[in-house]
């Protein structure tokens, strides 16, 4: 499937300008070293090791000068040199990382290079036919970044740079980047007080301040009340393990790089290691007693807060962290359950995204490749799981991409890839079919025939993790959170101190009924408090005025559309009650 | 305060019993070595270092002996040696835990022994006059115990036994003791399916099963409820942060010993520390931003989850663990504002015991000794401190006692001493008062002089934690929760199959209007379902035959009272609405 897409045009498009930003850079910067420039998702880079710092504003001026070379409309054409030709010129061209790169290119493999006029590049292709096809791009940031990515070697310049087929698609995209910038989860969380980072606690772990509380406990609430219904059990198990637990799971062996540091007690047998994920201790409960084919489905559900030691440079606000709240199940199933289990599944995941208001997703199912034999578990186990799986998804009617070679080694999957307001895809909800770890911790269930057999286990979280759900509807809403998910609902306010009493009456009706309201009694201009309440993305606004007193109604404001006039506070409760639903 | 009460009439009583025992396993296991044997609340011990291994069986013969002794009714005699004659007594006696004891005692100390008949044994006393007023007593078990408490030394012998003044009393506490082991919360937590523990998971680390996740989660809701009708705000923050943090606030200092092992990074600033209090975490929300005296009290409530490492040797079902959840808080108030803020937390607390059905306490307040010196902070904050818990317990027209010297050494304290339906008394509620941590944390607020000032925390916790207060209910109510904790609050009963789409009506209508319903429809007697749901302890179960089918009712039988007779279905919800509330 990838290599299909692969080499479209864009794809070449993008990876022309890359060539064109190198060329462009040697130029302006004789002696610049050349590492590796490949297109990517809505643009390109190169890494560049650089004879002197290079700052933003010498973006502009790369970026005059590449639109000079465009001029020049220089053909684009590829060579083939033999190892030892290839050598000889990179050698001559004094361009070391691209001699250490042909020495990584295997034996039996086409060395090729691609020319435009006198600068030229060892790559695989393919391009545009000239650089005369470049024309709608624009730089846009530097960065560090290591060669090959590891910290150990030199750190390099980075250019990122967009092009697109039209001039119109590429306002359409630095708008889009400009919107982003706007939304950016980390200034929105700061401005409406709902998370924020601390040195002292350490990077990637967020405290999360009481708007944000409210808001992930309503998350919660709603997903909990969800998952009763749809028979999950809640468990709730501590953030720490023995050692020797995950060693039966196999996480020390192969997750090791991604766990926090062990905590060794003074005896051999203490050792205890901060969960990365819920798996062992939801099994631990599962092993507790011998299970029956009755008792089976057991859905297991925790909202479980994991600990990973991702890379400090790594960590982007709420969207890759070192602690998150995964809202975790692990449902055990029969073969004969999993079919139907996993549309119930994806059911539950389809069902929270309309919720969310995240209406644009693609499905993509993981099987395994054939040809690889990586893959733990029978060929008939497989074959019953994809087909399972593929099932479900017809049977629900969806659209699907099949990725081979997608699936985790221990079994296949499914990806919820959502596309939010400016149009990025998030992969958000996975749901993994999984007999390794049933193997491993040799789980069992009686069987109708009176047999031992061993349960399949299905992972799943819609939300991925409370952090990075918050992070994408944040960004998602530009922080204006729909009336249900909004942590402070409604904003009264009193026009002047005659109308507090009134106002507390008011709130004490509205809290009554549910919502989250507070009174905005400042000492300040109704104006201002007005703006204050827009500028928080409080949805609705009440405001108590001498008429409202007399008439007993409040005045209301939404969020984004203005005034809509008085209603009695009955009306105002219905109405409320509406949004909460809609 | 607790020198007046040490030596009343029961402490001689129990003191002497002590002695009483000792004569007793002296006479029937010659080479016997005496370490100490104090009274205890509600009996005795003694620790012996014995020629030969003891068993249970053993207790009865030496009681026996205990009773002959009585009989002989000898006049116990205080004397007084120098340390010279006390030294060559046990020398001659072959007491080497007692001669170790002799040395410990300071130089100007009066060394006294006390004797009865022939056996004589180094003691400050008091005592009763003579040995015939030893009459009802028992022993109770035996249990190792290293001398001075210390693993290092050699593991002594300890036999409990229990005495009263009276036949009558004796046997009430023996009653009170088979009903305590029947009200085990770790037998009632295995049966009732709330909790467990897993070798591979690590001692002292409960994972919470259905039931007992539901139990919990009840419990949170009402502390989130009355907590957001009283002005808290809630926050969720990491369960770890970097050891940094935990020196600012002294603990890796002074609660070492109580903390897991460091997890530490390759990297020297890189060392985590799993939180064992919640405080450091609240205060780095604090001083997130600049403080106004108006943004104050400013009450941060979390549901903690914290880990201690208690020796493995102490953890004790779910009321000594090693991982914790606390219904936390901590409030930042200004000097004006500590005693009512303080009457609003003993308040909380007293509503929350009462709600939960522990109507028996007292309170306890805890204030700085001041004849040593280990207190920080001025003498007047000191003295602002306790006179305001003092009128704060006083408005709320409480009785409390001044317990001298049981102040934290950062402020006063107040503890709830609650007692159970076995008469047992546990320390439940803690509210501290604390001029430390603002201190070492730098805590500042903008008083309403524009000046800068410091504020003080309250520490509190109503449950303490959910681990140790489930386990106290547990055992208070031995399993037969009220209505409204019940994890499970009814249990649907049809009688045969075709009255079980009756059955599920009846539950959507019960589950619409909030309540935690389960249908029993196994393939099992009526009399069998009725029986499992009270020894499930389920409150409430509702049968459905034909009649209740034909007349739209059920019928309704309550744990521990029975059949109450059919209803309509409107009339069981208002009963059940009712239960709710009471």
């Amino acid at each position: 499937m990838k290599d299909e897409t692969k080499y479209d045009d864009l794809y070449r498009l993008r990876h022309s300008a890359a060539h064109l930003m190198a060329q462009a850079v040697g130029e302006l910067f004789p002696g610049v070293k050349y590492a590796i420039g490949p297109p990517i998702e809505d643009g390109f880079y190169y890494d560049f090791e650089l004879p002197c710092p290079i700052r933003e504003e010498d973006l502009e001026r790369i970026e005059e000068k590449m639109r000079e070379i465009a001029a020049r409309d220089l053909p684009i054409q590829r060579e083939v040199l033999s190892r030892e030709e290839a050598i000889e010129l990179e050698k001559r061209l004094d361009q070391p990382y691209k001699l250490e790169l042909i020495r990584d290119i295997p034996e039996n493999e086409e060395i090729s290079f691609y020319r435009q006029g006198d600068w030229v590049d060892l790559c695989r292709g393919p391009h545009v036919e000239s650089t005369g096809k470049l024309k709608h791009f624009k730089l846009l940031h530097t960065a560090g970044a290591y060669w090959r990515g590891n910290e150990k070697n030199k750190m390099l310049t980075r250019i990122y740079g967009t092009i697109w087929p039209t001039e119109e698609e590429l306002k359409d995209y630095l708008q889009r980047l400009e919107e982003a910038k706007k939304r950016d989860h980390r200034v929105l969380g700061r401005e409406l007080g709902l998370f924020m980072f601390s040195h002292e606690v350490g990077p990637g772990l967020p405290l999360w301040l009481p708007k944000g509380a409210v808001l992930r406990e309503t998350l919660m609430e709603f997903m909990k009340a969800e998952q009763t219904r749809r028979g999950y059990l809640p468990v709730v198990t501590p953030h720490i393990g023995n050692a020797r637990l995950y060693e039966r799971s196999g996480h020390l062996q192969t997750y090791h790089s991604k766990m926090f540091p062990l905590m060794r007690g003074e005896e051999e047998d203490e050792t205890y290691v901060l969960k990365p994920m819920n798996c062992p201790h939801h099994i631990m409960i599962y092993a507790s007693e011998l299970r029956s084919y009755r008792d089976l489905p057991l859905r297991l559900a925790e909202f479980g807060t994991v600990y990973r030691y991702e890379q400090s440079g790594e960590l982007t606000g709420l969207l890759r962290v070192r602690g998150f709240t995964q809202d975790d199940s692990h449902l055990f199933v029969t073969p004969e359950q999993l079919k139907e289990e996993f549309k119930g599944v994806v059911d539950l995941m389809l069902y929270t995204l309309r919720r969310l208001g995240l209406e644009e997703y693609r499905v993509r199912i993981g099987v395994r490749d054939p040809k690889d034999d990586k893959y733990i578990g029978s060929d008939e186990n497989w074959e019953a799981a994809q087909r399972a799986i593929i099932e479900a998804v017809q049977d629900l009617g969806m659209d699907y991409e099949i990725a081979e070679g997608d699936a985790a080694f221990y079994g296949p999957k499914l990806d919820l890839m959502v596309r939010d307001a400016l149009r990025r895809e998030w992969q958000m909800g996975t749901v993994q079919v999984d007999y390794n770890l049933p193997e491993r911790f040799e789980l069992e269930y009686v069987g109708e025939d009176g047999q031992r057999h061993r349960p399949i286990m299905i992972h799943r979280a819609p939300f991925g993790s409370l952090e990075r759900m918050v992070g994408l509807l944040l960004e998602h809403y530009a922080g204006a959170f729909p009336f249900w998910l909004a942590p402070q609902q409604v904003t009264i306010i009193p026009i002047a101190d005659r109308h507090l009493e009134y106002a507390q009456r008011v709130r004490a009706y509205l809290q009554e009924a549910g919502f989250r309201v507070e009174i905005d009694s400042r000492n300040e201009k109704m104006g201002k408090r007005i703006r204050d309440a827009e500028v928080q993305k409080v949805p609705i606004m009440l405001i108590c005025g001498d008429r409202d007193v007399a008439a007993q109604t409040v005045s209301i404001r939404k969020h984004g559309e203005g005034d809509l006039g008085a209603r009695s506070i009955e009306a105002t409760i219905a109405y409320l009650k509406e949004l909460q639903e809609s």
